[in-house]
């Protein structure tokens, strides 16, 4: 149930685990990228308004987050910055002002949370992070396979080993509207609804492009020649009937090639009925699905001339934007587990010992361990030691007055409940051994 | 010159080495956070406006940033959502949201971006990053210790190490009020006063007090008292003649003690005249002061009652804001130095050997190097070596047609211009030892 301390609608608070679990990928990712000399690029929440407005249309405006002018302008109702949308957008800007000062060609990533006023659902958030990973200036396969195998790298990097990749480009696309003689007046549709066949029956796809006003026999055959168990055979075959076609097919055995050295052949596919449905691509295209995840946890391709749309230089541009959020659906837990706990718990057994359990932590801390002191009010060890275990502490430091009459400290085992008396003057050197022990 | 193309008023754009020096600089806090048992929290950039608006006064709410509402409600001009203004207020929500779950006390820290529509100016945005650090739930001065330690080690580990701690405690404060019979009318203006004596000339200090209605014998003993060479050892003789200005010596030296195992005696210095403006503080206060920055590079203290006047439950806290943007401006660049530069460039002198360049810049990832492939038009080494040396490349993997005859690939050392042959197959073992090179 909806609480007044909940936080915004479609919003989400992220407490230790979940934090240390989403820095983890992220770390992963900006790992990978600067692997491949990636650079990051980091702008402001919000934009101009004039910036963000009209570049992807009403449908995208409606969802812009905007900010109310200030001061004495607020009463006015108008609004002049908004929280960015995606990370195109600002990285357009970006290239348009400082252009020079920028490596060519330009290969930055982002990481971070974009805002869209969507209606939150399962799944579906109003602040989302997103992951951009993009190279400007390139008009080399080359930059498309290294997008290609940075996307590879950053899914085995999070521990998914169930995943494809799926290749296709804009030019095979338009082969096959020319092969099957699609009038120009339909091919948007036409390739919107083809895009659909991942999700609807086949029979419903063919409704669909009758009812758009294709021929009852070129929906069936083009619907046929893309679901057939040799469909890629059959449209390379088909495709090679046009000219575009024919560019398409290089274009996508060309990349082929080239990730073939690093991608296992297993984990990319020619799927020539992967459509991506925005039309600014202008080349090859890609989708990147793994198992347990509905929709893609990446997608991206060429799309050449966008970022002077969008206000920028015109400039060469391929991508990728990682679906960082899906993607940690299926993060294995262990790969992000034991971050950030407690290796040393310090009990504090009476005021007058405080000073000394600061220093046990201080020395604990000295070593590489974490170390947390107890800061309740309450004098008994067995309380603190339920402190200790509760805060998932691997050892415990426990100094009382035996301990201080024998100038000793008792360092006791949290999982097996062992506890030894080390004298105060080997503390150090017994603290540098538990910080190497394995699963500290 | 502004250029439509800039970020907006008070915001900037982090390219690379910006961007990498404070992600290491974020990532020295969250490691030393982290040691003391200091858990992560993120919470939205936005808060439900009711949550954010007049907790803190007029003054702070007008510069809070008012996101309007939208779709049918938006030509309102009524805003529902705002961005956070500090990461207090959305500690107070998530202590009351989600109470039990969180450990106690609950220790955590958050780092990330607030909003204020401050006035921009040199070193003030209207985005920066706040780093706080808090404990909830303990009345213990081990706590405020603590964080008085963790805000040392921040400093160290950032490389800073000309800064100084200033500690006291409102109740010498009070204290003080009580020897010098200051009216309690006048209080709170005599302590903003006080808090001038390191900015202003005790005159002129002197001046506003007796301008605030304090008796002009008041107001020099007062002051004269304060910036006396031995002005520490007075004020405590002094305060021994006040109950509540025993408590605060009681309270200073407490927490002396208590660091003294870890912080250097001339690093902290209890220092009466240090105020802190904000009247919610309830106990301890401190500042850091840094050599090069003015102003404070951290400040806090104990506010035991705020977090319930900010719509949280009742509880003691404790805490400090590290002033990260000022400690930035005095980091050492060498710190942070050569992060997220190339280990590796590989040339591609020829389409039919872009797909072996690819697997060299592959082998060379594989050996834990980070390792760009060049991307551009040109087929001429001589421009793709400039290139390579601009992307500042230590090493060269060189393959042409030459190479490719021989078998081998010639490995150029940048700095030194030196290249040598290494077969093929002996490759991925050379690029193993370049990856245990001292400065790679």
């Amino acid at each position: 149930m909806a609480s007044q301390f909940d936080p915004p609608s479609g919003t989400r608070d992220f407490l230790a685990a979940d934090y240390e679990k989403r820095e983890w990928a992220f770390g992963v990712l900006r790992s990978v990228f600067a692997s491949y000399g990636f650079e990051p690029l980091q702008t402001p929440a919000f934009e101009r308004i004039d910036v963000l407005l009209g570049k992807y249309g009403d449908e995208a405006d409606k969802l812009v987050f905007k900010i109310l002018r200030r001061g004495e302008h607020e009463a006015s109702g108008d609004a002049d910055l908004a929280l960015r949308y995606d990370m195109t957008v600002p990285l357009a800007r970006v290239a348009a002002a400082y252009g020079s000062q920028l490596p060519t060609p330009y290969k930055r990533y982002a990481i971070g949370p974009v805002w869209r006023a969507d209606r939150p659902g399962k799944g579906r958030f109003r602040e989302f992070v997103q992951c951009d990973v993009d190279t400007l200036g390139s008009t080399s396969p080359l930059a498309d396979a290294e997008i290609l195998c940075a996307q590879h790298d950053v899914m085995t990097g999070l521990g998914i080993t169930d995943f494809t990749l799926l290749l296709n480009s804009r030019h095979v696309l338009f082969g096959l509207l020319e092969v099957f003689s699609v009038p120009e007046s339909l091919s948007d549709g036409v390739l919107i609804s083809l895009d659909k066949l991942d999700k609807l029956s086949p029979i419903a796809v063919i409704d669909e492009l009758i009812g758009r006003g294709l021929a009852e026999t070129v929906a069936m055959e083009l619907v046929v020649t893309m679901t057939a168990p040799d469909a890629t055979d059959r449209i390379r075959t088909a495709l090679k009937k046009s000219d575009v076609g024919v560019a398409g097919l290089d274009e996508v055995d060309r990349i082929l090639a080239l990730v073939s050295v690093h991608i296992p052949q297993e984990r990319i596919a020619f799927t020539p009925r992967m459509v991506r449905g925005l039309s600014y691509y202008t080349g090859p295209i890609w989708e990147c699905e793994a198992a347990g995840v509905p929709g893609s946890v990446g997608s991206g391709g060429r799309y050449d001339h966008l970022i002077a749309q969008l206000g920028g230089p015109d400039v060469a541009a391929t991508g990728t934007s990682i679906g960082i959020e899906r993607a940690l659906m299926i993060v294995p837990d262990d790969v992000a587990a034991r971050r950030g706990q407690i290796d040393v718990a310090v009990p504090v057994l009476g005021d007058d010992l405080a000073a000394q359990s600061a220093a046990f932590a201080a020395a604990a801390r000295a070593a590489g361990l974490r170390a947390s002191v107890y800061l309740g009010g309450s004098g008994k060890l067995s309380r603190q030691l339920k402190w200790a275990s509760d805060i998932g502490a691997r050892w415990c430091l426990i100094y009382g007055n035996s301990e201080r009459e024998a100038g000793t400290v008792t360092v006791r085992d949290m999982v097996s409940a062992e506890q030894i008396s080390v004298p105060l003057d080997g503390l150090a050197e017994h603290l540098a051994e538990l910080a190497v022990t394995p699963d500290a």
